[in-house]
């Protein structure tokens, strides 16, 4: 395990801004991170925003991955839309083919896909959402990465059907005893001091373990750490983790 | 050429209903063609109709392409939207990387590309957008097919590129002396008689040539007709020119 | 209660297609309802079939209301959308206003507002939902009448907020011991011979009472009957309907 | 006009964002302008925008109009979109419905309508469109005024159909020696210096003529100026255009 606690992968979401309208310094987080997520028009993001992020992404080395959501611009995807499994199934898959064409004809190629907002979340927990998603990457591509929330649903469920499994932990957010996330709004839910939460990203990337609020930690491969764009304070943050994991001597890279 | 006049692909668009809505007896027409052109949710269609489309054609052992347009479901993809051409390559591609996914999804895979609408309509006369929906094919792959209207600029700027380029003709449809499609409302513009087309595109396959409506004949590659599914009589002039090229011993099939 | 025994509306939802694609045959329903629930393009409908069916309505003598639904196209408004009672009360306040704007355009003018498919139905069952329908009807413009489902909760809290309302029932939908629709799939639940739901639609109508599947008898005001245009045989029943009520000295009329 | 020259209106178009994203500081705006123009749904804005910007409005005195658009979300309503006369008409129809239900709910009433982006400039120059825009409102309802651009074919056509009209010219833009706007990236088309341009719109104002890039004068009522929100130096501008504006005398209003 010598090798998986030296690398770790920095991943952000990206390219969720729709025709006029812009999300997040893209620009800037690409600097930071080895890995982007990328929305695939569904609940954000267009045919032009998504070549133009691929592109950019390949200039700057950076692996890129399919960020499919429910089809829901206007609540960008945070709304739990009601469609069943096999529908989701065809969701994904449409996405996903649309985020591989715009890769290559940005001259780029996708590694993964991660799942995202209310969806993402639904991977967590949703035996049956995880396995909808799954089905679909394998559909689609079996070579993808899933990109996963760390001891989530999907994270067991893709491994079950021979899919190579990344689990991704988030730096800024704290962890409840069971591993998931503590809701926003709860007290320390959220750790804004971008040095503390890179520490803590630090610990658990060389512990291979989530630490949880009340002090314990779970064991779990981490690899890959989910890092914003959406804020300045974000990109703070995720300039902080890259900073420290890189003084640790972990080396930050797509797998 | 012999075995050429021998062979002839038949082709209809299809999948071009949306959600609730849908155009067209597909069931019926897909027992009569041998390629499948299906929407790709820009005009019309859908992961669903997607899905389904791919798997009955898969299951008849129809030929499937996508079948892009203009991002306009109000419109169905006939009205001409102000893209310029980059712009229409990314709407190209992203169609055509949906559609290959959902194929996958199908089991089935995709052999061609064919531009819909108003968008096909300039693939015959605009350079400029000939030009686009060819890039976007080969930047997403450059094994598929362009299948192009006879003698329009498609046909002749995508085998510039190196893709493979098959020809169509409609069945229904009166040419002028340049080639082009007669604009419905002229009389004589659209052949109605099924009896009439069928022994028509018999001819013309046969003399890899197409008839204009003042009598004369253009030499040209005649690799598939296209036929409609739209109304009832569409699908008797289908089965009508299906069943004639048949008696005239011309194979009917996919490339 | 002499007179309102003697008069009933019959109501149908129409404008239901979405640019090209159409849904049921409205001009020959047109011709025998006299309320028309309209389409206000958020689950079908759009602004030109909202004109074209405002003006029909007009030449034909039905009165039009608006006929609001969840933002879905892609599932016709039959999805329990995630949308919070105030949420609702401004997309239906708006579509309620398109309506209204339109029908002033095709020289017309709202009645009434008719929530549509799981809208309606959780108007039916929800107290929160049929407060949020209620308060944009009231906001928008309170000499607009509620048509709710007879016996739900959209009777009461309409009434309560001194709105005018007015109940319906379906023509041909059996009903359960607690005057809810059976659901369909359920042996009994849909009333396919249009005699028979003609003659029921009479009965219930002269006793001011729904029947239900098992023999009994729930009063309640019946001001309206739902009858539908989107399959040949729907038009049928809406024609028996229409026959028999005739036949037995009740007036059609809205109100 | 003596009293025209003492009173004027500033406008701003307002509430363009999305759903998640927004577009330009509407909050710091509203304490400037008199007028605020609100985005419809078909280019920009949403139910729950609209319902939040006419309520800001109202708060703060500001009067409100609806401010139509092509149906072009993707494009921000800056494509010209080829729709004919009459579909322009149910379109802008239909969203001026929607803005005076929306300002209804928010306990504000709307008195203008000024069309957006490329159909605003349609307005200025096609006598179609002209007529289109200013048939739908006279529809809807004839006691709104007409907001348009200064010289343009609007500001003839809807006053020849009896609607009132008032007239803007832009806080920041040079206009050629036909009184049209000066294209953004010739040199001095838009005027950066908050300053300069507050007092270049006093001397308009007083004027009541519009002050071409030539050193010309063109006399032509101005009723109203417009004034951007969506950069900080654009809010810079509307600041010193009012505070320039009241150190002369002039009152700011709606009329």
């Amino acid at each position: 395990m010598t090798e998986k606690t030296l690398r770790v992968d920095l991943n952000s979401d990206m390219g969720e801004g729709f025709g006029t309208w812009s999300m997040g310094d893209d620009e800037a987080i690409l600097d930071i991170v080895s890995t982007a997520n990328v929305a695939c028009g569904f609940h954000a993001g267009d045919p032009e925003i998504m070549a133009r992020t691929f592109a950019s992404a390949k200039k700057k080395g950076v692996a890129v991955g399919a960020h499919p959501g429910f089809p829901d611009l206007w609540g960008f995807g945070r709304r739990v839309m009601p469609y069943t499994g096999p529908e989701i199934e065809r969701i994904v898959a449409y996405q996903v083919g649309a985020a591989q064409a715009l890769a290559s004809y940005a001259g780029h190629k996708l590694t993964h896909v991660k799942a995202h907002g209310a969806l993402g979340n639904l991977t967590q927990t949703s035996r049956e959402i995880a396995t909808a998603v799954s089905r679909a990457v394998k559909a689609v591509d079996p070579s993808l990465t899933c990109l996963v929330i760390a001891l989530g649903e999907q994270s067991r469920i893709a491994a079950e059907m021979g899919l190579q499994v990344k689990s991704e932990i988030f730096a800024d957010r704290a962890y409840d005893a069971m591993g998931r996330l503590v809701a926003r709004g709860t007290p320390g839910a959220v750790i804004h001091d971008p040095e503390e939460a890179a520490l803590r990203v630090v610990r658990m990337v060389r512990a291979q373990a989530i630490e949880t609020i009340d002090g314990m930690s779970i064991p779990c491969p981490i690899d890959s750490i989910c890092v914003h764009s959406d804020t300045p304070s974000a990109v703070k943050v995720a300039a902080a983790v890259r900073k420290r994991l890189q003084e640790d001597g972990i080396t930050i890279g797509a797998w």
